[in-house]
């Protein structure tokens, strides 16, 4: 090993990205948050506040007692439990699936979905607002990828027709993170048939909240079951836990069992957030009106919000997003927010899609109208500068 | 929507692929197990044999009953708790580095500093062998990647001496999992300072097991703190949990939150495992005893099988893996061991780098003199057909 000595510091230029990003006003922090924090939470995905219902924390504590703190293996050597096996045949029925593989993050099912069904015979059309968890699996798949403008199925239909590649695939949000808008999947779906596409649709935040009872946005798009239609779900969100799932055919299913990187070479879920996503499902099973009261929230926090003169979306499932003028004004106004006591997300750029600021609402399921009053009152001091 | 009408199955592909695996022999399957199975269990990789300790499975349900059954967010919105902050804390104090961040799995750890800590300007050196998640990680990283072959700092040293790239980076296994074979980290290190490259450690296997009281690989080779070398473990294996962390200076642990995407747009780790992954940690640094029986029980465990005829690997950690003649006499022995009541892990291509089909057996701490009789018992009836 006589090698030429050039001693030099291989961080060094970590020093030139963080000036960057100073100069660019674009650095985030990580703040650790107390149990109890006194601050009425609208930043969280919590969509129906089961995060903290005694069903599900109890169902986690008793997984952990019963199954370990850890699945101890990849899910093919030890790291399967009953429970996980619980769990997808519930998450399956639940949604209309023919069967459900669980993943350890809904963002390791969308790399498993998008590497193992697709190879270098496909072309992916991917929606360009897409979560960086399915942009991530698109570059991680051995095919050609397109990116279509923001929720166009038209523009999908023109790629699908001129691919040259036999097979393809769609990929898109089922409802898009930062803003709440949905995709328009009936259109997508009749697009991908009459291509002979597959549809993958990521319904992280439509999961427990869209579809007749919070069953998801493929059931409520009337997609459920269908042969050619595969969901990702995260366990994360409604579902109060962690992880994420693959929903669809059977033999879809099963090849993601053999061909599935993130599956094979990834620990299976730990059991206590098996145990705390078997929790909520239940819960959302037996008072299914539980989804449709976050979306009662979304309408009357945006429409209140509007009547104060905010810039807001029009929800379509239980986000609220609320326009700033700048990316200044947005993180003025979450930290405006939070010292009177509420807790807002902030996105900015480079993490918005389209480059536009805004607040992001949780239309949690189980606030009261006195928490809503709060809520709108605090948003519209703030915004008015108050 | 006047698409032309092409009616297809867009899964139709699936069938061949099946057929091609059932024909090529290589067909696995899910085999979820119950909470007691009667087995003694080598097939895991709960080296310290934590995963149903009291201390570990109930912190983990301490923490979901306290702080919910998932974080309900990103790391950077509502995602860090104080208990996330405690365990990077500890992390970072108990293996010598700077600072630690915890992720959501080992995998997403690995994608997360391969991706935050390269870019054009970067070679990055990777061993033939490393597992799927630095590959994975490799592939989406922006920067020209170089296999090298396995544990080969000459060939390394020659990558890094002839690379255009101003910057570089060496990853590699610290303990490869499905040997147990060690890399050579001190010449490695050697090699990256001699050539400016900072020097990547997945201590996945090490973990736990080797190192002062089982600190890890990077302090057993006298790296750790060290202003170029950057360390990721998972919390799945020894410490009894789910999870990943990256460790290293405080300055690569500032950039991974600013640009990771795997932290960014992750929900963090939920609160049951951050828990059991405190207890395990804190119960090994109670008992660092644990870590040398780890290893103590791999050498007794070698040195009887290989006493016994089996072609077995000398273990540089808790992995001792056992060569078979074919993939079917692997996959023969570990269903006769199994019937026997010995469950142990089986690999054969595609999931081992070099081909060769092995039985995997982890040498747990815990495991009694009577239990290694057992298995060696069992092993070696096994393999003889007996
Ligand atoms: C649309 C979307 N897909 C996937 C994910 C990833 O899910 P998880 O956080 O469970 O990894 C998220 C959020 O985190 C998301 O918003
Ligand atoms: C070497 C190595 N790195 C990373 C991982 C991924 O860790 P996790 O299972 O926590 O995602 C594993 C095993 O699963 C591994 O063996």
């Amino acid at each position: 090993m006589t090698a030429p000595v050039r001693v030099r510091d291989p961080f060094a230029w970590l020093a030139q990205a963080d000036r960057d990003r100073r100069e660019a006003g674009l650095v985030r922090a990580v703040r650790p948050r107390p149990a109890e924090s006194g601050l009425l939470d609208l930043a969280s995905n919590d969509y129906l506040g089961l995060v903290r219902h005694p069903r599900v924390t109890e169902a986690a504590a008793d997984a952990a007692r019963r199954w370990g703190g850890g699945s101890t293996g990849s899910r093919l050597v030890t790291g399967s439990t009953e429970l996980h096996a619980e769990l997808e045949r519930e998450l399956a029925e639940f949604t209309g699936a023919e069967a459900a593989l669980v993943f350890s993050s809904g963002y390791t099912a969308n790399l498993a979905a998008l590497t193992a069904l697709t190879g270098p015979a496909h072309l992916i059309v991917s929606d360009a607002q897409n979560h960086a968890s399915l942009i991530d699996g698109c570059r991680l798949a051995r095919a050609r990828v397109e990116r279509a403008p923001h929720r166009d199925p038209v523009a999908v239909a023109a790629a699908l027709a001129s691919r040259p590649e036999p097979e393809a695939l769609v990929v898109t949000d089922a409802v898009f993170s930062v803003d709440g808008e949905a995709a328009p999947l009936a259109e997508l779906a009749r697009v991908c048939r009459a291509h002979g596409a597959a549809l993958l649709i990521d319904d992280a935040h439509g999961m427990g909240v869209l579809g007749p009872g919070g069953s998801g946005s493929t059931a409520a798009a009337g997609l459920a079951g269908g042969p050619d239609v595969v969901t990702t779900i995260t366990l994360s969100k409604s579902l109060a836990a962690q992880g994420g799932a693959v929903l669809g055919p059977r033999r879809v299913i099963d090849h993601l069992v053999q061909a599935a990187r993130t599956f094979i070479f990834d620990t299976g879920l730990n059991p206590a957030a098996v145990g705390a996503a078997l929790g909520a499902l239940r819960l959302l099973r037996e008072e299914p009106e539980r989804a449709e009261r976050a979306r009662e929230v979304a309408r009357l926090l945006s429409e209140r919000l509007a009547a104060a003169g905010l810039a807001v979306s029009e929800p379509e499932a239980a986000v609220v997003s609320v326009r700033a003028p700048s990316p200044e004004a947005a993180v003025a106004w979450a930290a405006a927010c939070r010292d009177a006591g509420l807790a807002v997300g902030c996105f900015r750029p480079p993490s918005v899609p389209d480059g536009i600021s805004r607040l992001r609402l949780t239309a949690r399921g189980d606030l009261t109208g006195r928490q809503i009053d709060f809520a709108v009152g605090v948003l519209a001091a703030v915004s008015s500068g108050g």
